[in-house]
């Protein structure tokens, strides 16, 4: 199966899943379900659910696996937008091609709607078959620390505080390390523990993860000044409007192409160890540093 | 042991758990564990928890066996307050007789110590030993439902809903069970479990949870109008002046105090198959009752 067919049966198969996780719209208070289903169902790419499944199949395992786990990383991912896109984080209007969260349900039930899918992330991990090597809640534990105060939020705050302040690489490396790489990594080490992945393989996937959530966060940066609001379903040159540092700002865009594409190839490396089975894992790694949205 | 050092007692030892559960307060970015530890360690009665290893006691089990479950709840409850003294909520300044996270730390990162505080619990109940009649996935389980938008979250989102609207008693109920007695029930069902308690004093233990819990909130809402902010330790009359409907405002003040004692001792019924046992939660029980703050 190519990428796009692959990608796509990816996203079908996690919204089904998320539908029947979450409970539905008209659950009262309808406005809390809503607001969820309006930011989790707005055409996300659904990568972390991607490289989610695809690492459970790299490590010989059913996609059908980690399904608890490409749903949990992705309503992570979901909270975390809608909150970084408060006025009292970035401020922002438009998320996935619609208006953020915020503008359609006011602030409270957008702080709410976050909460909401951070709390739903864990109630459906809990559901997850454990895989023998592998207890339920040490997934939960990983999860919860790639999301905690040391990396996920650790990112989030480092990058509010940094506004407006001259960043160096190491600071920079920092924020995207946490703000990005951390749950692009755990969402492979879940993937791969939900196939009972050995020591080796788990290893493998997260120097993959790391160095691939790096280079994600790299082409982002580029996107942003390169690219329109139309094409990311966002707002472009937002970034540099806010005063943020990002790698095109603090080493140029060209050596951030070449950084990216360093990282990209690291990542690939790391996946040799696990042969043909992680091509998937290579088409989705090369086409996240060549995509233009 | 009497009440008050009993209570005193359950305090010191979750705190000291608390403490070396959470990331210490210069880790970076030292914003986000300052603001974490901020509202964590502000003198809150610690109800919750001691509700938690008291249920614990009442199955037959040592306090300790619950101890990650009450630190779990209390992580929810800090993290439910934070949020709900957000401008965009109850805009609320004062707090555990201090100023509210966002007026110290700015609205930013107040969500995202709440953010934080809320995965935290489950990272920290992630590590809870587990009883043979329940694994650690169910016990989280658990703890997400509650908090969860169906329960914690929707009462919330009711309340916020209600503001400046007249209820009737049965909507007011329904923000009550949720946004107070969910989380109360939860902590005596996961302290319950923590001790590997049978199914019959799991039900005790939830009946008692659900009317105890009803009856604090009542009482919250009856001391809201008595008292004053300074014994309080928040804001005294908002409910009244920010429209929103409360026991006393529904029911009146007398028909609130003849519910909570009704409530209280219907709960107290629930405790009678525990035997001598659960004296420790009828004299919680007995205490929030007659309250004065």
């Amino acid at each position: 199966m190519d990428l796009p067919a692959r990608l796509k049966e990816c996203s079908q198969r996690v919204d089904r899943a998320l539908d029947a996780f979450l409970p539905n719209a008209a659950a009262k208070p309808a406005t809390i379900h809503r607001a969820m289903r309006y930011s989790l169902f707005a055409g996300g790419k659904r990568m972390r659910p991607a490289l989610c499944l695809a690492a459970a199949e790299a490590c010989g395992g059913a996609a059908d696996a980690a399904l608890h786990a490409a749903c949990a990383v992705e309503c992570v991912h979901t909270y975390s937008l809608i909150h970084d896109d408060l006025p009292c984080m970035d401020d922002d209007d438009l998320r996935r091609g619609r208006p953020t969260s915020h503008k359609v349900f006011g602030e409270g039930v957008a702080v709410l709607a976050g909460d909401a899918l951070l709390t739903q992330a864990f109630e459906i991990l809990a559901q997850a078959r454990p895989a023998r090597r592998y207890p339920v809640s040490t997934m939960i534990r990983e999860l919860a620390v790639a999301a905690g105060s040391l990396q996920l939020i650790a990112g989030q705050v480092a990058d509010l505080e940094g506004e407006g302040r001259p960043a160096t690489r190491a600071q920079l490396r920092f924020i995207h390390e946490r703000k990005t790489a951390a749950m692009i990594e755990v969402s492979l080490r879940l993937g791969a523990m939900s196939a009972n992945a050995g020591r080796a393989k788990l290893d493998a996937l997260t120097v993959f993860g790391r160095s691939l959530g790096l280079a994600f966060q790299i082409v982002d940066d580029i996107l942003d000044v390169t690219q329109t609001s139309e094409r990311l379903g966002k707002s472009a040159g937002k970034d540099a409007s806010a005063g943020k540092a990002t790698y095109p700002s603090v080493i140029g865009l060209d050596a951030s192409k070449k950084q990216a594409r360093s990282l990209t190839a690291g990542a690939l490396r790391a996946l040799e160890p696990l042969g043909r089975r992680a091509l998937p894992l290579r088409d989705i790694a090369d086409f996240l540093l060549d995509r233009d949205y």
